[in-house]
């Protein structure tokens, strides 16, 4: 490993040094991972409701440290406070959401089928992965960070995680990281079940690591596929969970185009959320010829008049060099704010597209990260279905209809759904809820796997594999294949899924 | 596309041509594939129940040609009629199977959280994927073959199937696709549910195709990693499912050797079956020095005499030169037999390999296609958890134990698991028995997906990925996500399975 200087986070509103790491030696990710490797048998043998005990301790202690990671948060990612207040109550929400779903054991899939005279019994449950490697997201410190989704759905499922902290909040990730070593420690967990590792050339060792079973990544299109390709050269590949931000397309249907204003102000709240810093902000949105959506969203937008102050000064390049693409791609600006001001300061903007224009390969079907968004007008609603096959895989997609069986909602919703992995009906796609039944992923390139969710009961999922048992008596096996089923977790046994207490 | 000359299939008993297939065309090519996504949206819409009365339809057909099935298999494969009625029996099974569970739509995974005022409604179902490229076996005709394990549970899961015929067995290949094409129209299904395509260069143009959405594949680990690096390279990444032959350890515990006599007679039965060519075939066996293992299984081997005929003349050829690499990586050959026949005749042989010998990287930890078993006896017991360590990922592993709580089984088990998709107890692994809970696939590289399996219940999954709806009403849902559930089936709806009728 080539040595590599220090990393520095920066407060985005000044531009000037926050926080600095050094990065982590080869020494130690060894350490590290030598670490994790002795933990993942205590964490795989533990009954999902201990791992449930350790990770609600672990929320009680991020939820007793709001005050201090709210401020520092907020140094470090100039999202505000308020926003920041409720990703942390959402982060925590989250954990103990993790931490539930694995006490509640769907995840683990158990299913017996008994003997019978043919065949022999068998019983196949899903089995942790081992280690885990998470490098988390610039635009959710909390929700994406440290103890976020990915760290959080992996420990849950018996995995051990090794961070590699995001460079533009150095400063939170230690505190979370400093703070989830001890509620763990205190809560019995193994030593090795969290670890953190800095500097770029170490995550890339990391995902070399022999010793890794798997990586979550969440953040860009050339970060996550970058980790993807990696991972596919190792001699023992292993999955990779890339949730990469994408266009997530709006789709206004002639009948839903009779609330134009309440979508003009929606859209702008919405693409301007965390000065549009979201892998769900709407990028583009088709709406019909006549209803004024593009005048009416750049009016909304110079009446807000957002002051966008990015995450880091690559992110604020790429809101400018990402307008010019667009144009470039043929669309022209209809109004452009800020981005003047001090620190990582970009622009918001609304553009205006051809509908020609919105086809594959252009650069208006790809993400601008930042508080940017074009619209398209339609003539005539038999012109969408051509375009909407156009689309790239996205992680979500909205429709505003009109009120019953909108005819052209109902049309459009099959090739929209075979594109992400969430549709909303009339609302936003910005802020994924948090719900068993989420599905934070779609086809690539929003992920580099398909059936993957980074939110949700089946994230816990990602961290897992079946492993049939064929012929078995009770007592050798692990808890969770027994059928005396002493951790009380639900089985499908002959095809009927019993709560509990299969026998 | 390079014009190719034409596939040809042998009679291995003689090394004579049975069948020969002109390469399909890209004109030919491209009309299947068209055929395939115009069938997707009936296919994709269709009620589970509809597409699983069509493939009853089809299994009626095989079932209704058993014998002119029966003695093609046997003229184009040399696996014996007896072997091939019980595959054209399985067969006929399986294809009800797949089509049962997708009528039982527990694929679908269905869930439903209701809105509450902070959350808005969410429904997350399955979607299927789209046209499904298949790549058959070659030494499953019929199991894994055009109506095999890929085939019919990617259709039971609602995408087409595009099948590449395998060239050692042009004949039956024909044949089945001919019943089935039959069979789904008089069912009803659509034109392009399934289709065929001969050649090897048409097969990497499929994997190209850009409408195709996955690839399902068994057989070689050469085969299959071609076929996975192919995928990667698509612009648009699709998944490759390819279920890999592995080494299948077996390991016998001091007190499982107190019935070696019994496991000598099994080891042979099931190294030996169909020529030793199944991907679970046990290649490699640890028991403990001074059971005699591997004498008495040389001697059980003289007193059989198989003469095996292999498949294919590449087969055959493998079969020599793994005996000379297994040589090579320091075993010493205790008997061999035959090989010397007419056709694709290949050897029979025990081998006998000192324990040191078998560790990361050996040629000893690799699968020899044919009836080739290595055996390597242990001083101690203390030194096998270290040879299992060095394993690579495997389909399946067999225990051998002593009765009751056997402590090297607990404590070997647990490794054991961590290295392949299936452990059996006491029993040999060849032939995965067909049941919901079984599990035929494991860790890199005995498969691309550790997640996958090609056999049971969760086989369909492959061919599905989560589609999330949010905020919407029943009336503009297809009917998979409807709370009115028209389809009766089950769902989880606030944590808990609902069998069916959820509302």
């Amino acid at each position: 490993m080539t040595p590599t200087s220090p990393e520095t986070s920066h407060d985005p509103r000044t531009g000037l040094p926050t926080t600095t790491a050094r990065p982590t030696s080869r020494a130690e990710l060894e350490r590290t991972m030598a670490r994790a490797v002795a933990a993942a048998p205590t964490l795989s043998r533990a009954a999902p409701r201990d791992r449930a005990r350790w990770l609600h301790t672990v929320a009680d202690a991020v939820e007793g440290a709001r005050g201090d990671l709210v401020r520092l948060a907020d140094w470090e990612t100039a999202l505000g406070t308020t926003r920041l207040q409720g990703e942390l109550t959402r982060t925590v929400a989250q954990i103990r959401f993790y931490a539930d779903e694995a006490a509640a054991g769907y995840f683990l899939r158990v299913e017996h089928d008994t003997a019978d005279g043919q065949t022999p019994s068998l019983t196949r449950v899903n089995v942790p992965l081992g280690p885990v490697a998470v490098f988390g997201a610039s635009n959710f410190p909390f929700a994406f960070g440290v103890l976020g989704h990915d760290a959080a759905s992996a420990l849950a499922a018996g995995c051990p995680v090794v961070v590699k902290a995001h460079p533009a909040h150095l400063g939170v990730s230690g505190k979370l990281f400093g703070l989830a070593r001890a509620a763990l420690a205190a809560a019995g967990a193994p030593d090795g079940a969290l670890g953190i590792v800095h500097g770029f050339e170490t995550g890339v060792e990391l995902v070399k690591h022999t010793d890794l079973a798997a990586v979550a990544f969440t953040g860009s299109q050339t970060g996550g596929m970058a980790l993807w390709r990696l991972a596919n050269e190792r001699p023992v590949v292993i999955p990779v969970f890339a949730e990469m931000g994408t266009v997530n397309p709006v789709v206004v249907t002639p009948l839903g185009a009779t609330r134009i204003e309440e979508v003009a102000r929606g859209l702008v709240a919405s693409f301007t959320l965390g000065h549009g810093q979201y892998c769900t902000k709407p990028g583009l949105v088709l709406a019909p010829k006549g209803s004024g959506l593009a005048a009416r969203v750049a009016g909304e937008l110079e009446r807000l008049a957002p002051e966008p102050v990015m995450l880091t000064r690559r992110i604020a390049d790429g809101v400018r060099s990402g307008v010019e693409a667009m144009r470039d791609a043929g669309a022209t600006v209809a109004v452009q704010l800020g981005g003047d001001g001090p620190g990582w300061s970009a622009p918001a903007a609304v553009l205006e597209a051809p509908l020609a224009e919105v086809r594959a390969g252009s650069r208006l079907l790809e993400e601008v990260f930042g508080a940017v968004v074009a619209v398209a007008e339609y003539d005539a609603p038999e012109q969408v279905l051509a375009t909407l096959t156009q689309l790239p895989g996205a992680l979500a997609a909205t429709l505003f209809a009109g009120p019953g069986e909108d005819p052209w909602a109902v049309r459009w919703l099959e090739t929209l759904s075979g594109k992400v992995g969430r549709v909303v009906l009339d609302d936003w796609t910005t802020g994924a809820p948090l719900a068993r039944a989420q599905q934070h992923g779609g086809p690539w390139p929003s992920t580099t796997q398909p059936t993957a969710t980074s939110i949700g009961a089946r994230a816990l999922e990602r961290f897992v594999r079946p492993v049939a048992f064929q012929g078995f008596r009770d007592e050798l096996l692990p808890p969770v294949a027994r059928r005396s089923n002493p951790w009380s977790i639900p089985c499908r046994v002959g095809g009927d899924w019993i709560r509990a207490g299969a026998s």
